[in-house]
């Protein structure tokens, strides 16, 4: 396994994040990451409304799915996959929506609660700006070693 | 109830759906739909991969939110909602990721599978331009009569 | 709404579920419990065992399940539902297991998390006697309140 | 891989089934299986019945986690994963409850949707002898192969 500074990892991460197209589109921002968890936001905006005028419901899952990837990024486990070319994927996305959100920033604190070898489990909780939750996430990755 | 010709009703969702912002941002189309069905696409643009150069799970998701909300709007139950300033939200959504999809469209076949008073239960399968299955959805839906 | 003393309330749930059939036949235990939480448990034995040697996990879900609907008894949501004679449905149901449990008990810690007049929603998890974890479970309710 | 006549190990697994304590500890009856789906059923009786004198919902989550094992018993993936001394592990549970069943049988049909190499994907519907839907469930399943 290649040897990385934490440091520069993290601020590679951050640059790229910056600049990525599908984040950009959305407003997904990083707030803060570690291994094994991560704060992300999206800001309430018309243009990510459903109908009812709230955030559509895919956003939050889209929020919360790519919270979980960020918390998984700098862990051992993602790096060793990433040094070996192997893959990790995402097999299952669960959202329960608890309120909806209209105003300010959608909040994600996501975490890797357990990190095997082949199996990872995850979880991650929105809230609103006052601190209230909006929506609660989990998620089953699967983690192939390559041979790279 | 109010009486609505189910032409009409269509024609005027299919207009709203066409101008929304958010469906536009993604790139979400409707293809058809019925009551208790619906055929929705989001085409593969690199806007909308993750970094791994494929459609990012978060646009599935939305894909399946949206489809199967797309499938309720026609139902008799929806309408009576409607018309009485009741509710309907969704409580529970559930994707299950099979393969990536990172060319042509994402095609979701949503369906109530069943639909109370006060609960309804939806599926929806999206494939690859190949008839492949890439994700399966699911989602519950909370059903409140209002008063009005 | 009657009123009602929380410690006969308690007792009286206790003495039920010593002597209930179903939980009899399958070793469930309440270890204690409040208004939305439960510790419970079954203990590891042969004939719960799948052929592999380690408990069923339909033992795990049905824990998990119990444990939840423990955690609802002493609510306020709970009795008024039951003065009411209206209804307290579990609609969903999902359990993740980490790790087999082949000796001594499984301890499922049950919470509900969000509680509201329509809807509610609960967590567990399930541990070994090492105070590993062994399973996690949600699970979400829809309240009807009665005319009772 | 051994050579197996599907007649034979499927002889066998019916009377393995037939006399393994658990399933008759709570009356768990295959019904018919082969290789990527099975039949398999519970009958009502007091002693599996929840407060309300219906079913317990533990009994629905083992109806039907126990019936999509089954479903596996004889695909080549299983008895591949058996002859290397692998595993096969279900990592991933979801019930939803759709109505109660208090009388005949609660039957489950379920069925392997997606079977690769490392992860399954199983879903089954049990229904009341009225030929109604009861309870919808699917789980995930990982596969690791020994190298035995």
């Amino acid at each position: 396994m290649s040897q990385r500074s934490p440091e520069k990892l993290k601020q590679k991460l951050v640059a790229f994040a910056k600049d990525f197209p599908f984040f950009k589109l959305i407003g997904f921002e990083l707030v803060d990451f570690g291994p094994k968890w991560s704060t992300t936001r999206i800001e309430c905006r018309p243009e990510l409304n459903n109908p009812n005028g709230v955030m559509h419901g895919g956003m939050l899952a889209t929020l919360i799915d790519a919270g979980i990837t960020q918390a998984m990024l700098m862990t051992d486990v993602y790096q060793e996959v990433r040094d070996t070319k192997g893959s990790m994927t995402s097999v299952d996305l669960r959202v329960r929506y608890l309120r909806p959100v209209n105003r300010g920033y959608a909040t994600c604190h996501a975490e890797i609660t357990h990190l095997g070898r082949r199996i990872g489990h995850a979880k991650a909780v929105v809230k609103n700006d006052d601190g209230k939750e909006v929506a609660l996430g989990d998620s089953i990755v699967i983690i192939t070693q390559g041979s790279g």
